[in-house]
């Protein structure tokens, strides 16, 4: 299985709006990534190891697919329309990582 | 519930053993840190969003507890046995992030 992430590095003067982000964006993103997304997770940013510092990303979203095929498949029809609402709600670009899940618990 | 990531930004000329991290690290971050511990995934790189271009993290864990508090009593008294044994697979200082969950499904 292999997992996609988008993180978003919370850069100081950034604009990052949480609502729109986990109201909006992630719920048209697991509608049309389904039925080869088999599982996600969206996180809003709470601090840094020491809690009174700030998180070093805004979120971060981690979607799990199959295969790299599988997700590449199932986010090709709909790539433009989920990037071009990144900016309703952030002016952040997201940094993207595509991992392999060695451990799952 | 929150979630706690441990990021190792892929530097240039940097080390990691992504053996050690997986088959002997992370079970034993996994055996000290539990039962507060509710959920546990660790990610090797594979590449960036372009299939042909690095990762930009050698690899990502990510553990999920009820509370931050409670992640800090789990962590506390292994904290310097888990860092220390850090630079057996790696020189890469880890980004630390926590995060609150919003969606899980």
């Amino acid at each position: 299985m292999i997992k996609v992430n988008f993180l978003y590095p919370n850069k100081p003067g950034s604009r990052f709006d949480a609502d729109y982000y986990i109201g909006t964006h992630m719920p048209l993103a697991i509608r049309l990534l389904k039925p080869a997304l088999k599982a996600v997770t969206a996180e809003v940013g709470i601090s840094s190891a020491m809690p009174d510092q700030p998180p070093p990303y805004a979120a971060i979203a981690n979607f799990t697919f199959e295969s790299v095929q599988a997700f590449g498949e199932a986010v090709m029809p709909h790539y433009q329309k989920l990037q071009g609402d990144i900016p309703n709600y952030t002016d952040i670009e997201p940094v993207v990582q595509i991992s392999e899940i060695r451990i799952s618990e």
